[in-house]
């Protein structure tokens, strides 16, 4: 799988080169490209952004550099382009699942007051938020939606990773983990935990989750997955 | 403010060197501190995992270091304590704005298959999540909160940064943006932008953003804010 990554701070992309996508970028099971707009601006000052028409405060980033860098990438048309935007439909696990199926993602980091609405129409970009909060950019959204779409690409996680139940999966949050010691400042581990009754550890866990769910996000639960 | 980050991967923070973060850092806007847990670990390896009771893939965060560092960093325990977590509460723009009134925080990043509970009970973390997605880690999450929350303390926005009218803030998407040129591939800037007629303009952008969020969001028209 391929995913072009276009921004005006490369220099922020450094974290990707860790832990476990990191890995899954020097074995080639992703190939990540961090694209600098501002390579693509016919400005002799690399100028990428400018006033908004019709007033207000900040500036906006300019068509023509994006335009250039998506038709530069993605010659045949062929990529799932994805604007990250709070304007966008809400990232979620199952979108990630979906994503993982293209073989080429490109995803456009906004920042200022935006992207000129004519480059997203003309590129097709859809636009996707990570959550309701205003950040400075889209660079940490498109790492978060790198991470969590790599995870479906095969060979990306070990066969230990892989089959760890997680978050979601089954619709319910994670059960309480604990490891050693056994006591810690007078809290024991629960029982059933050092029993080595399998059927028992499992049902607690179910019942943990559950409880956790219920607490936590009862929307989960009402949820179509 | 005061923002400590527990981290078993301090070196993937670079980003928050950028851009206006970077910017309240050198200004002492906020005073960020990114914290080795690995410092605090009594083992002579400086193992900071191990696994987890009543078997299962993966490994779990120990909480003696965990402990140690929570109480190093807020030995007089007034700090705010968040986990992040998939398991959390779902972080948002009032939730942001609600941290931000605290002096000091402490970000707990979770890696692997989560933190043993009892460090969790133990020093009072509140668990929180910033969308229904797996990730590697709590890193990317942890400077999303960062982000997100640093844009409410005073002097970390400038003042053109600060009056900006942006998504969420009046329950409203954002509208749309366009800069020069007036024409792009006979896309032309819609006419009531370059009208000059400032009350024109301003009810088009409320028509555009209410358009915008009933297409994307009609979640948010409904909402408490």
């Amino acid at each position: 799988m391929k995913i072009d990554i276009l921004t005006l701070f490369p220099e922020m992309f450094a974290p990707i080169y860790s832990s476990m996508i990191g890995r899954a970028i020097k074995s080639g099971a992703i190939n990540v490209n961090i694209v600098d707009i501002r390579a693509f601006s016919k400005d002799k000052h690399s100028k990428c952004d400018d006033t908004p028409y019709g007033g207000g405060a900040g500036m906006v980033m300019m068509a023509q550099p994006i335009i250039d860098a998506t038709r530069a990438l993605d010659s045949d048309n062929t990529a799932k382009k994805i604007y990250l935007s709070p304007r966008g439909k809400v990232f979620n696990q199952t979108l990630a699942k979906e994503y993982s199926a293209f073989d080429h993602l490109i995803l456009l980091c906004g920042h200022y007051e935006g992207v000129d609405e004519r480059a997203l129409e003309l590129c097709a970009y859809e636009e996707l938020s990570i959550g309701d909060y205003i950040l400075t950019g889209g660079e940490l959204p498109a790492m978060i939606v790198l991470d969590s779409v790599s995870r479906f690409v095969p060979g990306v996680l070990g066969s230990a990773e892989s089959c760890i139940t997680e978050s979601f999966s089954d619709g319910l949050l994670e059960y309480p983990q604990y490891t050693k010691p056994a006591e810690i400042e007078g809290k024991a581990v629960p029982e059933v935990l050092i029993s080595g009754h399998h059927a028992n550890i499992e049902k607690w866990r179910k019942e943990k989750a559950l409880e956790i769910t219920l607490k936590n996000r009862p929307d989960l639960l009402n949820k179509d997955k």
